[in-house]
């Protein structure tokens, strides 16, 4: 089987934002009229982060180039407030890209539901991850193939490819809805809300926060992390 | 291989509704304080359907289980405007359950993006995509009862599963999100909009339509249909 | 000036609602598909509203008949995720309800913006806000009723109505909205995120908490107050 | 009473946007991962507007500066795909801006419901509507100022004003759901899907469609209007 590529790493790409600190100050004043000094914005955005204040946040928009295996996409398109252009397999042939773990990925979950932990795999189970999922990916890739070798429609011949292919989206969502998936999808020692995030969508999570923080809005994202990480 | 199940179906049931047609009634009338004979009123409901008042079809609440592939579940979950609760292969160990295309299946796409039409596969490819579907969910379910065996976790054994996997999710959704999702998802004879749907997704948006306009709103249904089936 | 009608209490009757605290439970229950005694439903809705898992919430849907003066109800809008059809003044003549303060509302504000407080205001206060609301209330209604006379359109006669006129709308909301609207218009001493709503919007929100925990689902209700009613 | 202004017109400026036509075209030709010609994505964009395609019309977002009376707000604010952030009675003295129709404001109501023609007033009629709207300004404002004077709380005594009150608030929202205000609020000649929206905001969604069609998405506008301005 040729031309098969196997990733473990998630795809965050900023493409465009509109907004940044103080397009939320700007937003959060017009409801008293006031202006203020650099300090004050500051001030007032941890205000509005701490007593959730949220629609100030939504004056900020941004859209992202994602890539991701599809059942990592399945777990963002539960965000509904928020915009997605995604990759058809009814539209075009989709390319061989699976996920596999690599050697971070934690295989063992331990304890009961509503408190488990994920711990390493052993040397055994880390192999038999990967060589299972590459088995996976490329038996059911010559499926898929064959399928459309044989005339078969792109959209029933897909039916056989597995959660691990890769899929691209185009997100777009504003700062207030972007703050809600990063306290669900990153367990982060910051937060004050339990949550119990998918390995994958936290790696992806960190990727998000790290682009509005350097690229978008730093001052927001400050006032969200000293304020606990509750979405405004 | 024990124990999997093929099935070509898709699963709709009623759980619950509030509401009815005389909700709809009820709420449109609100803005004019007026009330109506039963004629008065069936004139009423084709004019909300008519000139696209979609509020009042908001009164009307419902809430289906529905049992489909993922394929179909990631196109029905792009509906935004609606609530869900899905199963969980993170919570659980999944059920080997899977689609394969039936013969009423059309096989083959012909035609450019578009302007695609479709029509029934041949002896083979009918023979060909069942057999593929089948080999796949068999191999795939092997290696992620392998992966569970060797105590690999549940959300990461379920990776290697197929998108003819089936699900189960709780679709709680007003009426006139239904409405817009049976304008998309049913290419109907009586539509005035242009729409290509999946053939499993419009099964599925027939058997909704069918249980809605038996069981919570016939008039809304026939006010729906006369005027184009336009979402309101 | 005849007609005129005072009052300062909120109206908020249920017309309708789908599910109870079971439904939150199988909504829950489909992810894991596991079942539970009473008393580990009771753990699972407090675990739910404790770390926040929200959408189970949107199982439960609710209707209510709202009689709110303007001026809350302009704030009862924004709650976007619900429907609202209300009475209006293009299609009908309205009725002369008109809004004053009653005794208990207060009428002092003391301290700075994100920190005010309200103090009852005297004796002489109390006369003003009662006898200034009442004059702009009969002042208003000649206006309008004065542009109607001489064949002046509803919809423009309207605008010399003031903010203090009762309207009446329809609310259609599920239980996770109606939560996040407790949790912003109810200043609950066991709130654990602090919200400073208007005393009307507050009065209307105890009639509304009171409503769903009599009537809609008790157990709920109970996890959200004992979890520091944050909106999960 | 000094210091009042009267004002018929409604304020529609952009503070900012993010993404143009080509956005659009970049976001729908992600399903297919196509590309094409200029010529071939103004095809893209006709085929989009023309099939009710309408994700990708999310892809570009837009920030607003409204000033208008509060009756147009009200209206304004039904439109819950997207963010408002609103001047707030609440938290600072409002300006004493008011609404009164101009010579151009059809004043008479003609016809049925569902049938409603607008007729412009007579002499009279102009001369009342105006005299009318400016008296209860003033004799508002005076009660408004009466109360703040004695010590009365601004969100209490801002219930005396009236529905003409101008009010300013900043909108944020994306093209898909700004093209459906403008096909509801705009009774357009080549609309095929009938509306009858207030005059006044008609006027603010007829400047709403200039800045669009003159700083945002030209062709995206020109789309949607030889298409019947049916909000895809």
């Amino acid at each position: 089987m040729t031309g098969i590529t196997f990733r473990s790493d998630m795809g965050v790409d900023l493409l465009d934002h509109m907004g940044d600190d103080d397009s939320i100050v700007r937003a959060a004043r017009v409801s008293s009229g006031s202006t203020g000094s650099e300090q004050a914005n500051k001030g007032l955005l941890n205000m509005l982060a701490r007593d959730r204040h949220g629609s100030p946040f939504e004056a900020v928009t941004m859209q992202f180039k994602i890539d991701v295996p599809i059942f990592v996409a399945r777990e963002w398109f539960r965000h509904r407030m928020s915009s997605f252009n995604e990759v058809s397999g009814r539209y075009k042939v989709l390319e061989p890209v699976f996920y596999v773990p690599d050697m971070q990925r934690p295989l063992r979950q331990i304890g009961k539901p509503g408190a488990y932990s994920f711990e390493p795999g052993d040397y055994q189970q880390q192999y038999i991850a990967r060589a299972c999922g590459m088995r996976a990916a490329k038996t059911s890739w010559e499926e898929y193939q064959f399928q459309l070798d044989r005339g078969i429609a792109r959209e029933v011949a897909r039916n056989v490819l597995p959660l691990s292919l890769y899929t691209s989206f185009i997100w777009t969502v504003n700062l207030r809805s972007a703050l809600n998936f990063l306290s669900l999808r990153w367990a982060h020692p910051d937060s004050t809300v339990p949550t119990f995030p998918l390995y994958e969508i936290e790696q992806a999570a960190m990727k998000v926060e790290e682009v509005i923080t350097n690229l978008v809005a730093p001052e927001a994202m400050k006032a969200f992390n000293v304020n606990g990480r509750v979405a405004p």
